[in-house]
């Protein structure tokens, strides 16, 4: 092996010395490949089937021009990725629009765009959706979200299915679904499609989603008992990506496979109406093919540590801080060197919680020498910020030796870009 | 009281309508009294004083317009910030620049700006300093960042001084610290001036500081029989800001003076020769100035819980998810309306831990009331995001009645403004 890292035949070291650091730098292969195959996996003879990309884990344009290449749907949660989908002439009628408390304007821009569908949280928003298609004089798609009740084992934070979560109508109110699907379904301005459930993240197994197929197929077949006939199934996401040594997801195929065959037994059994089955994998999609390179400055020892400091930290990736995320990292220009040393990787924010990894084994370190952070790809760049007025790093897609930067590295001059001085008409 | 709040004369309703929310809104005015109230405070007859605003807490130009015109320092930690203060023509002989890994880049932009001094962390850094003031044939001033091993009783995050921090030299590597000094007070390239400490933050009584004052002063004593003269000691900052009901920092005029005090009872019994004591108030300064009003969306009951959703969340103020951190609110256009109702205040971003308030009690909400989240001056927009693609909110400043827009809202197109497609020369 060589001492530098390569990713995708391009050497981490001229990558740094192109774009500087930090710098998020994305398999193109590994994210085409993986669009790939879900879409491939996701299908099944009896159902239509949809892919949809939940584009909060990353997105930019050119992430959205492979989602789009791949055949898959986006999901968006707010108007800013709407506009971005908008901006990137992503397919609006394969867009689909979530979020707990999307707002008048937001829902409005949505019609308007004409998303595929909109995914509604409560009957407070089926009410606003009506408004503003009626408004618009537009028809409505309409799935609605309800909370299953099932947790994965994962992190409190993205338990997303709990009873008492943020999201949704809980399963145990039938009769608010109910009224809700249909008031949809006889509606001049709305179209009732479906159910949509999400039941966590970071969910390693496939006995979750069973779990959950089953229970929401029950839901489902008393709904069409009552209301109305259920075309859509979203299952949201919640597929896990492998952060460190020893996770294992369950490959996609198999998962998806599973929870077709699950559907479709319970169609069968049922005797639901159910056409078609829909995903949104995010995280999985993105988070593997994604690696930070970092540049090393000082290192330090304390009396039981020993730091060793990069250009970047929460900034640019505040999982660790934020929920105690765990990764794994390589000295890119010394691939080959002993891994001599026990050391704690921490950012250059001033706050004492700005650590990458806690701890790991690395060569001795230089100050110039290059870090790589591996599988940075989810929620690193989407959740940045411009914390101790770090500008927010480049990106680049590299793909058979060549590198393109999707996103450029944000210049001193955005800082105060938005900085005004205007009067208030009171 | 009128059923809408008003801060500094300005309705609250009025300001939401012309500006939109999120919007973070300043009393000017309790800034001003704030900075004035450090700057008088802090004065003794036996030493030179100076009152460095940690710019990090928030800056925008109107900020630092104010901290200039009260004459304090600057506290910054970065390019970014260098470059901000440089842009809005702060005075560069008052800056001090932070930070545990400056880059050499930094150190240069640093040193043709001509800041006030730097706050060296550690030996490598020194060696860098040395290196960036000789290449520009500039004398760099020097303060040694010193761990002195003092915990104050805080949230772990902002737990700055514990021995194995990544901050400063530790207090028990003595030879270390001596020898830095040494080769500081030697060199043609620097000057030292003193010693910088910080013990924490969200400290609300005056004994951890006078145990500090104490042990640091011990220390100086050491430093200036074997080496050289300490002339500045600083003291960093850790002043606290009230955020709930029953947190009562102690004055900060008692702080100030209490703390020169012991460092007077100190330079005497020791015989310092110590001239300046510089503190970095930063969250005490903002952050109970500072109000986010949110536009109430849905409203939502669970099992155990009502929700009240808001425009905003955790792109905004990710303190509580990060850090647990509690705030009170009052609903700003029913001021006067019973409190009715336990509720737990989230946010629109799609994650479960996108809660702003877990608990409170507030009057019965409807779609478009206005929630005013109190205390969000210090550590919200200075680390807000983009995640879910939200904006970054509009900031005022009000004062006697009137508004000016201090940082216009983000537009949508921000969202891919650094987007490309730019192939990289490797």
């Amino acid at each position: 092996m060589d001492d530098i890292l390569t990713i995708e035949g391009v050497a981490a070291d001229r990558l740094a010395s192109a774009l500087g650091t930090p710098l998020i730098v994305y398999s193109e292969r590994a994210l085409e490949d993986r669009l790939c195959e879900f879409k491939s996996s996701f299908r099944h003879a009896e159902f239509d089937t949809q892919v949809i990309y939940a584009s909060k884990a990353f997105s930019c344009t050119a992430m959205l021009k492979l989602v789009e290449n791949a055949g898959c749907g986006l999901d968006v949660v707010s108007g800013g990725e709407l506009a971005a989908a908008d901006n990137a002439g992503f397919p609006m009628d394969r867009v689909v629009f979530h979020g707990n408390n999307k707002t008048p304007d937001e829902l409005r821009l949505a019609l308007k765009l004409g998303v595929g569908s909109i995914i509604v949280d409560n009957p407070i928003e089926l009410t606003e959706v009506e408004r503003a298609a009626a408004d618009l004089g537009v028809c409505a798609h309409v799935i609605i979200r309800v909370n299953p009740g099932i947790e994965a084992d994962t992190h409190k934070y993205i338990i997303t299915a709990n009873i008492d979560s943020k999201f949704g109508v809980s399963i145990y109110e039938r009769d608010t679904v109910f009224e809700m699907a249909r008031r949809a379904e006889n509606s001049r301005h709305m179209r009732f499609d479906g159910i949509h459930i999400h039941i966590g993240s970071q969910i390693f197994g496939i006995d979750p989603y069973i779990a959950a197929v089953r229970e929401i197929s029950e839901f489902v077949s008393e709904l069409e008992k009552e209301v109305c006939g259920v075309k859509v199934l979203d299952l949201g996401g919640g597929f896990a990506a492998a952060y460190v040594d020893g996770e294992t997801p369950l490959p996609v195929s198999d998962v998806c496979s599973q929870i077709l065959d699950e559907c479709y037994r319970q169609k069968k059994a049922l005797g639901l109406s159910v056409e078609k089955i829909m995903i949104e994998p995010g995280r999985s999609v993105v988070a593997e093919a994604g690696t930070t390179l970092y540049t090393v400055g000082y290192t330090k020892k304390t009396a039981n540590k020993k730091y060793v400091f990069v250009d970047g930290g929460m900034s640019d990736n505040i999982r660790p801080a934020l929920y105690g995320a765990k990764y794994r990292c390589d000295a890119a220009n010394k691939m080959n060197a002993p891994r001599s040393e026990k050391v704690c990787v921490a950012g250059k924010c001033c706050e004492s919680g700005d650590i990458i990894i806690e701890q790991t084994l690395l060569p001795k370190l230089e100050p110039g020498d290059l870090l790589a952070v591996y599988t940075t790809g989810a929620y690193g760049y989407s959740m940045a910020s411009n914390y101790n007025r770090l500008p927010l790093p480049a990106v680049a897609f590299v793909k058979d030796g060549k590198a393109r930067c999707v996103i450029k590295r944000q210049p001193y001059e955005d800082m105060w870009r938005l900085d005004a001085d205007l009067t208030v008409d009171i």
